[in-house]
């Protein structure tokens, strides 16, 4: 599954309106770009340092997952520019974790969350396709309240119009 | 954005588990499966067909579309074989509604729905496209809730485990 999202991603974005790549559904809530963004700071942040602390046997709490990193790391930059670079720290991330050929054993090694308390390696790692698909299913449906509007009365036939209402 | 779904889908769905593709978030909800066999029926008996009427200036109301068709015409057939077909379909439409030319007039011209009354074809049209994203939307949500007993107390902090509870 984590190899699939770089693809299905650009496939979804690759080259769209700037305005659909900024949508949102209102307040802080993430556009297209922000996901991206958001993503990236996974790779570089959170999911494989974790599983590196975790194997390391370390027990310290890991650092806070920072949700709002990306706002300024990426300013100025385009959509394409960084689904490019989620797929390369994508694929780096991946061949990692191949080459450590996690046992069973080591899978059930546990770390220490900063607010879940303890957590396994076998946790984070399904954590981390439960997250990659939680965010295509939201940019998805960012992208389609986008048409909401040109939809007219079949509004009411598309529930994922009324997803997430705030 | 009509051109993304065939590769949007394939990246999520080709050679995955038979479990993943058939997993549904219970009752008469879509699995993966459903989904690509609903957009299907789409391509085969609803826009484009819709769309011919409105062009054709006949006024008729829209056969309903039929949610439930797909669950006889694909029994016994592979996930990977729909997603062949659906792509086949849906560049046979694509090539069929660029070659209409369609004019602002046109765009405007209506039909009618049998429950909804008065549509134009650029609602349809609008229509189409959301109707793609919302089931994308519901493929990466129904994959997610697969893995939420695999994410452990990771649960909380995972808003599209609970999307659409029912």
């Amino acid at each position: 599954m984590l190899r699939r999202t770089p693809h299905v991603l650009q496939a979804l974005l690759q080259v769209i309106d700037p305005a659909l790549a900024h949508a949102t559904e209102g307040g802080d809530t993430f556009s297209p770009f922000d996901v991206v963004g958001h993503l990236i700071d996974g790779e570089e942040t959170d999911w494989i340092p974790r599983a590196m602390l975790i194997r390391a046997r370390d027990t310290a709490p890991f650092t806070p997952y920072d949700r709002f990193r990306h706002r300024e790391r990426n300013r100025g930059r385009t959509l394409d520019s960084l689904l490019d670079e989620f797929a390369r720290l994508r694929a780096t991330n991946l061949e990692l974790l191949h080459a450590w050929h996690l046992s069973e054993a080591e899978l059930d090694l546990r770390g220490e969350h900063p607010t879940l308390g303890a957590v396994t390696l076998r946790q984070l790692l399904a954590t981390w396709v439960a997250h990659d698909l939680g965010h295509i299913a939201q940019v998805a449906r960012v992208m389609a309240k986008h048409y909401a509007k040109d939809v007219g009365p079949w509004r009411e036939f598309l529930p994922v119009l009324k997803d997430r209402e705030r």
